[in-house]
């Protein structure tokens, strides 16, 4: 008789985050891919891009000027989705027509002056330099009253809708808690007044032990495959210490997350010997909205490539009508991260 | 002073189905968009492809054969996600690593014998052959008392990660409700257990009143772009008549179906002018799973592009972790589709 096996058989798994199931069908790797191939990212930017509105000293659309910037530099984004003059209203037609107005703040930060760099081609001074201004940001937005989530993220390569190669990165404030904040909220609160302890710090007492979805850990972060990840190569970074958001990091611990940033990036360009692409970003705590014990600070990397450089995973008609749905397991993938060399592919000898 | 005005500023919508909101930024699609720009759908496929495992008389990756089939056709997957053998299964470490096995059966239906068509191509009396085999194919695998809940659906187009042109949707059917599924179950229970009456009945009421999100209705079935939809031109198929299945069905509401699902279809063709992508699939009641008054039967469309053939709307950084957000209003998707002939562009004079 066969006995029921993560690595063989179908299966779901339990988001604790979210209270979400993912579908796992470890088998399902073996169908040939017939469908569409994605393109190579391109690889030879110059340092420099006079038509590029996020390279020091040009032009951008508003008709301003950027300074002549040496480290990275932040600045309100030209098409914000979130304005702060929004008129305050709300429809309501029988419970059913349900509508609110949404004020916020949308920034965008140029990790680099150089346009030919990404994350892991940075230097550790210059990745704490943009965890500098990640924090400088996330103190001065929350002093908006009005401002209750600050959502830090990246989206990085053409295929996850970055519109410039130019490595930067974008914060969202906004006037309330958006929908998958407000699970891990829930979820961590839950948790937290049944165990008075943390739920993502418990978790991952139990991830050291089996170790199976670690890709490494350094003095102060872990970065794993979550046991419920949806996307191939989906990873966090989790802080050992139970903080609520990264304006409570101390140096060391900056120091220590500027590293597992260089490294974790480094090993996603080394498994498929390319730029890799994702949407990477931060949850933390809601702003200006009493104490939140429960929250513990983290770091999701959602990375679109399944099974080289050009076939990614997509997410549709089954995930988008039913259920998320994954084809490697997690464990897998840790195990071909933690494989990889940690020296980018473009400095091996 | 500046009132509140859904058309204009920003601001979130709420789903009755999930209890989910969507961020609206009407102001957006004024930025330039630089980024990526699609291939558009070829357009140049034979009536008959030998290389084609879904045309009549052709080898399937298992190796058996197609038979002359000259309606629609339907098989088990020859790359099910799900299987009907797995052994059953639970894992569950503190609470926090929780998987159960899953088990289920994986259909491909084939619409057409014809490999260069798609459905707004097929005349309404093929359209009707494709109804009857999600009605048989329904009744036949929820006579499988392990099955729990039966997902149909359709992957249209290479940027769905559809992988083989030739016309054909999906089925899967498992042991248990999808995340999604249960979203719903719960919204429209809620309502029904308040009201008694339907959430969706109630709400095509308001629709038809206002008729601003209308796109067309027939006889038996409404066609609308939803107050809450996230994708640009998403939309969805309402039943006049609260059924909670597809088998429900009268032969009129049939017909019915069929000529809105070409006229549907057609509309979205004639938009940017291109055989329209998207993932569209029925939602409906859970089987072998007692009563379920509260269910009644919808299709949603959700589809990709927003501004042309070639560009698409990206769910990326921002949706991914933290909210759903759309550029152009409901109303605004509405109208556009309002405004398409109903004669397929390919065949307009
Ligand atoms: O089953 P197919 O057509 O090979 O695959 C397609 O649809 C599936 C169900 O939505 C997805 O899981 C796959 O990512 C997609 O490529
Ligand atoms: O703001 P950008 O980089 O122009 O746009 C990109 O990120 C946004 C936030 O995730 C998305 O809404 C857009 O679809 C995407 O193209």
């Amino acid at each position: 008789e066969d006995t029921f096996k993560l690595s063989e058989h179908p299966h779901k798994r339990y988001n604790i985050l979210t209270g979400e199931w993912v579908l796992v069908a470890p088998h399902r790797t073996k169908r040939p891919w017939q469908g569409k191939v994605e393109a190579e990212a391109a690889n030879n930017r110059p340092e420099y891009d006079p038509a590029c509105y996020l390279c020091p000293g040009n032009k951008r659309s508003d008709g301003s000027q950027n300074p002549a910037y040496t480290k990275s530099y932040s600045f309100i984004n030209d098409f914000s989705s979130l304005l702060q003059d929004t008129p305050v209203g709300k429809t309501d037609i029988g419970g059913l027509l349900k509508a609110e107005s949404q004020s916020g703040i949308c920034k965008v930060i140029s990790f680099s002056p150089r346009h030919d760099l990404t994350l892991p081609e940075l230097s550790l001074e210059e990745l704490a330099g943009v965890i500098d201004i990640w924090i400088a940001e996330y103190r001065e937005l929350s002093q908006h009253s009005f401002i209750k989530y600050i959502q830090i993220f990246e989206n990085k390569g053409d295929i996850m809708g970055c519109s410039n190669p130019h490595p930067h990165g974008q914060i969202w404030a906004q006037s309330s808690v958006p929908v998958e904040v407000e699970k891990e909220t829930l979820k961590q609160k839950e948790h937290y007044l049944k165990n008075r302890s943390g739920l993502l710090a418990d978790y991952l007492k139990i991830e050291l032990e089996q170790r199976e979805r670690i890709v490494f850990e350094n003095n102060d972060f872990v970065a794993l495959v979550p046991f419920w990840a949806i996307w191939p190569y989906e990873t966090m970074l989790i802080s050992k210490r139970h903080v609520k958001d990264v304006t409570e990091f101390t140096n060391h611990e900056k120091a220590s997350l500027a590293e597992a940033l260089k490294k974790l990036t480094t090993l996603y360009d080394n498994l498929f010997k390319t730029s890799f692409p994702y949407s990477a970003g931060m949850h933390q705590a809601p702003v200006n909205d009493g104490e939140h014990p429960e929250w513990h600070w983290h770091m999701h990397f959602y990375p679109p490539l399944l099974r080289s450089a050009t076939v990614k995973k997509f997410m549709v008609g089954y995930e988008l009508l039913a259920n998320a749905q994954r084809d490697i397991t997690p464990e897998f993938a840790a195990a071909q991260l933690r494989q990889q060399s940690d020296i980018h592919y473009k400095t091996q000898a």
